[in-house]
């Protein structure tokens, strides 16, 4: 769509962008509103990205950011008012400008959710692994917490911030069964960057895959070396594309209006 | 065209915006270059366009800024270096992003002499008045006393505007007749907001609108009162289209590189 003086203008801000998939899914789902409106992307460094919160915020034809790595905890943190989703998780994957700030949702965990239903994978009472502890590994847990999984166990290279969310799993659903700890698994979850783009590398060690379980991995490409290996053991997978395409509608809706 | 993850934003800020024409011209000389980049607006109030400009500064897709009414002048002042053309007209209509700050130009004299001449509209030996001396007002100025009138009046709503105007003109030109005042002409340029959108206002009193002169008004608008008026009395006429015309390629070749 050739925008003009009025278009309002979703943005996803990230670092680095060049990787980021789904403009034409947007554009066409933008389209089937009769909205007018563009999404488009923007690449800011962590260092800058206060500052870029604070100018940005007065385009008043801006509709609101959609964060992406690495900037969901600190998008949550710079927010002055959360809705519980995003509250749960202390990540954002959106904020919509407000007089005096930035309101912040996260819609990650629903979108999740959904893209794992459709494709057959559950979580109630399985063993689940879920890798990497950023923004959205942080929506991720939470919302596998609230399916009753019989363990969760989270891991990221900074331990720390995989302590940390374990605290956080702990303190919200009391009674769970969760630990910052690597092992085996029946269904595995990857939230961390590997494979993103061209990267070959795996999220963790190849015997940590499961045979015949399930992998989910977020990253938006269908032939991560993830993916392929978990094919290959025979188990059901699902990728972020469809995480994406669940999150779609609800980002158009929380930003443009339902 | 569909945007991706390392589409450059050429962004035009004004206040309001949604007057602004041009998106799909900007869309066609995009495309004609192969370049990757977006011409959108956004739309920005005078109080927050110095905050604006530190935060969008951190955007590192941003190809940069075309500044539009009523920014220009603002914008020249939070411009850390600037070029000949902002220089001598104290005004900017382009700034890009440099590692501390902001380079400004101005390509609004080129781009309405180019208009002129095209159209058959000489300055030289004419008794010319400019009508509005803000950021597009001071560009336009400069440029026809650079081509030599037989005298140049200039004038604005706010008068100290105006004065201070004539003064940059006499000290930039020594020797050329250029004074604040509004009068009968043989050439007339409107530089003030008179015309735009759905304005049905003409900048000046009718009766000085010239008798089988020349009009030039810079407003974007095929239809404006004063282009009407200056049509019925036989003068030679040329409106803003022209002249962002002239000036997409020079924009496109500073912003996005030549």
């Amino acid at each position: 769509m050739t925008p003009n003086g009025k278009t309002r203008l979703v943005v996803i801000a990230g670092y680095p962008t060049g990787h980021i998939k789904g403009f034409s899914e947007y554009e066409q789902a933008i389209a089937a509103r009769g909205a007018n409106a563009l999404y488009i992307s923007m690449q800011v460094a962590p260092a800058n990205f206060a500052s870029f919160l604070e100018g940005i915020r007065h385009v008043e034809t801006l509709a609101g950011l959609v964060l992406t790595i690495p900037h969901k905890v600190a998008g949550f943190q710079a927010a002055t008012s959360h809705d519980g989703t995003a509250r749960l998780s202390g990540a954002a994957n959106l904020l919509r400008p407000t007089q005096d700030g930035w309101h912040a949702s996260n819609v990650d965990g629903p979108g999740f959710l959904d893209a794992a239903r459709t494709a057959g994978i559950g979580f109630a009472g399985q063993a689940v692994q879920v890798l990497g502890a950023g923004g959205a590994g942080r929506a991720v847990a939470m919302t596998i917490a609230a399916e009753k999984p019989a363990a969760l166990a989270l891991h990221d290279t900074d331990a720390a911030r995989a302590q940390a969310l374990a605290a956080d799993v702990c303190a919200a659903f009391p009674g769970i069964l969760c630990r910052a700890t690597l092992g085996s698994s029946t269904v595995l979850v990857n939230c961390t960057p590997a494979g993103m783009g061209h990267d070959q590398s795996l999220p963790c060690d190849a015997a940590l895959v499961p045979e015949a379980g399930a992998v989910f991995d977020i990253v938006n490409r269908v032939d991560t070396p993830l993916i392929e290996l978990a094919k290959a053991r025979g188990c059901r997978t699902e990728y972020g594309y469809a995480m994406m395409m669940a999150e779609v509608p609800l980002i158009l809706d929380w930003l443009l209006g339902a």
